[in-house]
């Protein structure tokens, strides 16, 4: 099932029996969304009223399950997470709101817990209406398997395009007391910042206060999955949650605490753990970059060159090609909107320099950059000499296999 | 030298004889800068003092001589355009400038000119210096062998990954005096709204006066050039540049005059026809598709709605893979920043309607929208019920052979 790409076997699967957090439970199941073979639905299910947050596509267009989400959430507080892949019930009207609520009311009712306190989450084809005889079967299956060992198989049965499932997990301690952040996620394609079509649930057993974790994960996402694209898409059912249940008994982070500060270091590191999974994972993808710009005159002008770089698809396809085309670098931040003077600019691959201001250094420099072109990650490094914002974002290259995977998806 | 593609050959190629302005001659060589068997050199003269004007990219890196050009017509006058591809002459400092320069001041000994009436234009790699042997070379053959037919040569000599020369001629009457336009272009990747990585030389023996050329080619340009995407990469070098000699003896063209009308209307339309040639001939293109946009809250609005479904990589692999795969259009409707509600949207190819409020109408129309997709020309209507603006822009798929051509492209 799993394609082999260059960059698919990460260096470091992370154990499952080290993935489970204390009060947590989950499970997979094959509901028939996705025909018999395949693990398509999951759930995630806190056994003590938890504490949650979300942060969801910023697109006009949201699907039913983003919709219901964004809507229980405002409580702060959730006790499941029901998700599916294969259909998105995203552009499916009235129906998909009432399969969303419907397939909500199966988990609260097997569970007995309020259908308020179960959140959904979809992600596949937009435009086609689940099945709710899939939920059927599949919620009290899932249910009657719930084990502290389940994370692994929802990691599983999330993925669509991806290749390899992604985990990430964090233990430190909150005040003396040790605590746990574990967290899955999906996405390969339709990446782009400003949340990508990706999903990623994240569990702790760390006791946090609702307005804190609200925060928390809004400034954490901001670091990590709003930097990253590998196609400039942005889908209709981005969705990241997280769950707190406060078992670990620290007293709860508030932003001011003690221990808050490492909370929100181990968070923010988890979920770009979790983001830079999903770009390695991207479509087609072979090499991972790094795209640095300083100099800038704004923080807005440093995202707007970084992303429009790491969005060009000449830029990314000249990556593929392992090509040091520099040009093609400078026409994209010609293009992005920043300020700057064009003989002004260096970029640099890693550490070799190849452009000094404006200018390329030539033969011996380009070799050099090409070497590093042919490494599995490395930087770009802009130096606009603009002023002192940056930016950092994370792309990857644009290959033959981009387009194969997306010309031939769903048909 | 050409590859085959599904839309490369053109229906009808104007017959070169039919492509003769009064007063114009033109010619290209085989100057050395891509090797000793490609054209890359070209020269367009007028015989007389001509009205001129250019629109330019929009980019913050502008190439030696686009700057140059830029410079020379504020004066609104020109006697030749001075053409090469291979080398862009951007990013390439002083020294850029200087063999902009000293090209142009061969061409202005050559014909006795002022060196302020020549024109230069450079296509190709950026970052790396012209030979100025090259041109002392190119220039005098240019001049001894300049003529009445030399156009289709200069056409050829400035392709790059075109796979097509693209040409197109208009007559008509301005105030009852025939008058003809004639133009060339090229451009295939680097292609997107806001000028592409594109050249166009016009020419005209109508008599028009400086500044309404100058707002009519504007003009004509956004109708044109700035609706075309390829890519959604721009570059340093886009240059239109008109000239009208006014041989053809009418009244001046002021906007206002009898026969201004019609000649912005044959204007308009030659400069469409090679935009879409350019679009056509997309690196790795199998299709055409315009996108249009209606029921937008404001002409910013649509323009985004439209421009982010035409530049989205996934709608494009959708078109190479003819899947009628809607959703990836709603999903880039969505980004766009378009105000609109998803329960109202209407999306058809063609006329078959495909999408109705928000909501896919299923087996047979998706059946019959994949028989439109299979067309090489189609259109994408979308209706966001939103308001009374509208906007179409002009797109092609994204192939396999795009990458190809762009991991291979300069290596």
């Amino acid at each position: 099932m799993l394609r082999k790409g260059g960059l698919r076997a990460r260096p470091e699967i992370i154990a499952m029996t080290d993935f489970k957090v204390n009060g947590f439970k989950a499970a997979a199941v094959r509901s028939g969304i996705r025909g018999k073979d395949r693990l398509d639905m999951g759930l995630i299910v806190c056994e003590t009223p938890a504490v949650a947050a979300g942060v969801f596509t910023t697109s006009r267009v949201k699907a039913a399950p983003v919709l219901l989400d964004m809507e229980r959430l405002a409580s702060g507080r959730a006790r499941a997470v029901l998700v599916n892949s294969g259909i998105a019930n995203a552009c499916s009207g009235e129906a998909g709101m009432a399969a969303a609520i419907a397939a909500s009311q199966l988990v609260a009712d097997g569970l007995a817990v309020d259908k308020q306190e179960v959140l959904v989450s979809s992600t596949g084809v937009i435009g086609e209406q689940l099945d709710l005889a899939c939920f059927e079967k599949g919620v009290p299956e899932l249910i009657s398997s719930l084990s502290a060992d389940g994370l692994a198989a929802v990691s599983l049965a999330i993925m669509t395009t991806d290749t390899v499932p992604k985990t990430a997990v964090r233990c430190l301690e909150v005040d003396a007391v040790p605590v746990k952040i574990a967290g899955i996620a999906k996405g390969s394609g339709m990446i782009k910042p400003d949340m990508a079509t990706m999903l990623a649930f994240i569990m702790t057993d760390a006791a946090v206060e609702p307005d804190c974790l609200r925060r928390m994960l809004r400034e954490g996402c901001d670091l990590s999955f709003n930097r990253i694209t590998v196609d400039g898409d942005t889908s209709t059912n981005d969705s990241v949650i997280i769950l707190a249940n406060g078992l670990a008994g620290n007293r709860p982070v508030t932003g001011e605490s003690a221990g808050s500060a490492e909370f929100a270091a181990a968070l923010n590191e988890l979920l770009l753990d979790l983001a830079l999974q999903i770009v390695r994972d991207g479509e087609g993808a072979t090499k991972l970059v790094t795209i640095r710009v300083k100099g800038a005159r704004s923080d807005a002008e440093a995202r707007q060159a970084a992303e429009t770089v790491a969005n060009s698809n000449l830029v990314k396809t000249a990556f593929f090609g392992e090509d040091a085309n520099w040009g093609r670098i400078i026409g994209a931040l010609g293009r992005s909107g920043a300020e700057f003077a064009q003989e002004k600019v260096d970029i640099a691959f890693d550490d070799v320099l190849l452009v000094e201001n404006g200018l390329g250094l030539g033969g011996a420099a380009e070799a050099a950059a090409t070497e590093v072109l042919k490494r599995k990650e490395f930087g770009v490094n802009i130096d606009l000499k603009n002023g002192d914002c940056s930016r950092e974002c994370y792309t990857c290259d644009f290959s033959l296999d981009y387009v194969r995977i997306n010309a031939d998806y769903r048909s």
